[in-house]
């Protein structure tokens, strides 16, 4: 590790960037502002809840300048970044594009409180469409645009981060998930971060434009199809109305079921698949439990609603597997209130908010491949104490882990239950009911959305108290940074000289 | 390990000894039911719930017949004892002792079906406390005895296991836990089994002793006094009253209290401090640890409370330090109904559920000495994803703890929380609501008694389903025979020759 000063210039140039992107892409809701708004947009309006268009204008304005600022001021900045600057660059992203990105929410009137944009805006660009509104289709639809966009830019940000940023970090055994992708190359996703965030990036527009395709095909128009797929691929769940996606056909559940799913799966699988290498894909363990768990979950869940809905299978099985796979890559759009099944079935729903989607997905969560990995070394070590002499090693697609990442996945595991029992906690304290508080822990600190209790399907986050919802942020925040991101910033050892 | 066949004549012969000691232990309840029995004692009576007489006397000559004949027909059996042989002996002791333990109940009629007669047996000899019983004062005072006896048995039971058996198993860092007590002498406690279990049992005794006359200063008789002191110093929780210990003065409960933190302390602890070593006891970093939760979480507690109960700051401390306690060493003894506390007090009281006592003591549960290990490995992990090349281990004592020991821990946590996670499910399943359902599982695994929801401190495991008293009987043996001496059971390597 270097032992010099903290890179400021080369942070600032690179926040810089992404401010100017951000800026950039709330440009885009404008168009739909204009297409679908009642007010002339030549008249200059702000704190107007039904006027979207210059507040976007001004926020972008803002953004630009901000980012412009940076820029420039920190241009001739070194290339080189630190381990530490790699740090702090990540948390700081998904904060400040936040607290700008919250901007034409707060500056439109379409929500009041500077809070509450705050929470709407991290929880979109978290991807875990954990939402304070309680009318989505009263809001403008350029708000609502961008609101989904916040969405597409996260998933974005989270698959560079996930595959090409963390595993240089160390992070959670992170570097294990790119290299046990099986195939004969070893660096098949190259190394440079840039070539790398191009290709995944390819895919992820690519899916994008499929699914809006194919959700147009089953009547949505194309701004709820840009919407929803943005809401989809990133596994957010924000969605353009009141009864999410209960609001349109079976046809349209099925096909979002589909993107939730392949939203879920490694980005890597998708690129070696697009090789014509599907064969390959199936080799890859933590892809056959997703697998796996989205069809034993399904079917567990169908077969009960079968009898409760008098053998009505089609629609058991829709709402099940629509219901589980949300859950599972943390998506968290909504097509039936599981909290009115019976209890048995929402609390295999509460389990799965614990699985998450697979590494190097847009989910969030603690993911198949870690909960692999602890499963198979504990029941290792039954087989370990019967031959304390011998040395065996988890595997994982036939290949040994190292003692190391092992630990990294443990520590990782015990610190996201830490976090869970202090969120809910914390909840406790201001005021949540039991079921209320680990419903809001579990649904933020895995980037679902919807949790269980006050939060559940129906519910919204608008009745947490004030300080619950910077509390929530921040457990959005750890948990879409796999917690070590964060963390380290909070350890004193880290600003040590 | 050994690739001969299991030695089925030492397993007979230990049961053997064991069902005769339980066939003594049992006559030993026969003074109070001739004292308190309403019955001629000379009239031979079974099924009849007011006689208790003989059902303990016929349980004690079917008790002890069977473990003669054990004994007898194995009388020969070579003294190698192998782990395996371990494993099958250590678990079978605890089922085959509660088999048999649950005939007074079953044959005096005064728990007339054999199933809830096994569970109040096995929660008996766990320590655990759980009850099916709706009203404690109507049970005969013979079978209460016998019902505190099984716990006093089983603390006894468990801190030979816990101190001697299980380090030479290699069961869950057990290891460590004996050879990190400071002080000048390695083997302190003398390797050899008889020879601990010998010193340990002392104090055991006379901890009991000096509770007992403690309680009678404050005005309990023989028998409360006796069946409280057992009840305490194994961290049971059986009570004669129906109000549990809310049935007697403050001082008792201050009484209590106090040994029920000396019963939640290591066993080795006490031995050192018997030779006047006490300055070491505080050097042992699972007991300062103890003391400090205790201190915390009663501070919590009382404070919040003081409030409630308008500025009656004893009252607040003492239901506070009492419930604290009660809970932390899994004992489970009740002075206040805390589901009735705000939220945020009965959520902490949860939380101390999964602490337990310390390791070599006879509290259940994960214990401290764990929870401090992964607790300092995972602040580690920080550490060490900032300095990669560096190898830090996790220190205890001031002594670095083995990675295996570490993974071995780690390893017990995790399927500790799946446990606990398929208990709730099947419980669940079986009908009970969320809470109750958590509550039920935290409670017996933990070895604690009383839960949350319909377990809770006012109520009782009477209303369980049939099948789940069963399953809660099995969670009891899982979580107080350390989850791996049972699990290793049931994996199909260790059948194989």
């Amino acid at each position: 590790m270097r032992r010099s000063k903290f890179n400021i210039q080369i942070i600032a140039k690179i926040l810089g960037v992404l401010l100017i992107i951000e800026a950039a892409f709330m440009l885009t809701a404008l168009p739909f502002s204009a297409y679908y708004g009642t007010n002339n947009i030549f008249e200059f309006k702000l704190f107007s809840s039904n006027n979207d268009f210059w507040p976007l204008v001004i926020s972008s304005v803002i953004a630009a300048a901000i980012g412009a600022y940076l820029f420039f001021t920190a241009r001739n900045a070194s290339k080189v970044i630190s381990k530490r600057d790699g740090y702090i660059i990540v948390s700081l992203v998904w904060v400040i594009t936040s607290i700008v990105g919250a901007l034409p929410f707060f500056l439109s009137g379409a929500i009041p409180n500077y809070s509450d944009a705050f929470f709407e805006t991290i929880s979109g660009f978290t991807t875990t469409g954990a939402t304070i509104l309680t009318d989505v289709e009263a809001m403008p639809k350029g708000l609502l645009f961008w609101r989904s966009t916040t969405h597409w830019i996260g998933g974005m940000g989270i698959i560079v981060l996930s595959l090409a940023i963390l595993p240089f970090l160390g992070i959670g055994g992170m570097q294990l998930f790119i290299a046990e992708v099986p195939g004969p190359t070893p660096d098949k996703l190259h190394p440079r971060i840039t070539q790398t965030a191009k290709r995944l990036w390819g895919i992820y527009v690519l899916l994008t434009a499929a699914e809006t395709i194919l959700l147009m095909f089953g009547g949505m128009n194309l701004f709820d199809g840009l919407c929803h797929a943005f809401g989809t691929m990133a596994t957010g769940g924000f969605s353009t109305r009141n009864a999410s996606i209960a609001a349109f056909s079976p046809y349209i559940q099925y096909i979002i079921t589909l993107f939730m799913i392949l939203a879920g799966t490694n980005f890597t699988l998708h690129y070696i698949s697009l090789h014509g290498r599907i064969k390959d894909v199936w080799k890859n363990e933590e892809y056959r439990y997703y697998i796996y768990s989205i069809a034993v979950a399904t079917i567990l869940i169908a077969s009960t609603l079968t009898l409760i809905h008098h053998g009505d299978i089609e629609k058991s099985f829709r709402d099940s597997i629509f219901t589980v796979v949300s859950i599972i890559t943390t998506t968290g759009f909504i097509t039936v209130d599981y909290l009115i099944w019976p209890n048995v079935l929402w609390f295999i729903i509460f389990l799965l908010m614990f699985v998450g989607g697979s590494a190097g997905s847009t989910g969030g969560g603690i993911k198949i491949v870690r909960q692999l990995l602890l499963f198979k070394n504990s029941l290792l070590e039954l087989k370990r104490l019967m031959h304390p002499q011998a040395i065996i090693p988890v595997r994982m697609n036939n290949r040994p882990v190292s003692q190391d990442i092992i630990f990294n996945v443990l520590a990782f595991f015990l610190i996201y239950m830490i976090i869970f029992a202090i969120g809910t906690f914390v909840m406790s304290i201001i005021g949540l009911d039991f079921e209320s508080a680990i419903g809001a822990t579990a649904a933020t600190l895995g980037n679902i959305g919807p949790g269980i209790g006050l939060v559940g399907p129906v519910g919204n986050y608008s009745e947490i108290p004030l300080f619950g919802k910077w509390f929530l942020s921040f457990l959005m925040l750890l948990g879409r940074l796999e917690l070590f991101t964060v963390l380290i910033l909070l350890s004193p050892a880290f600003w040590k000289r």
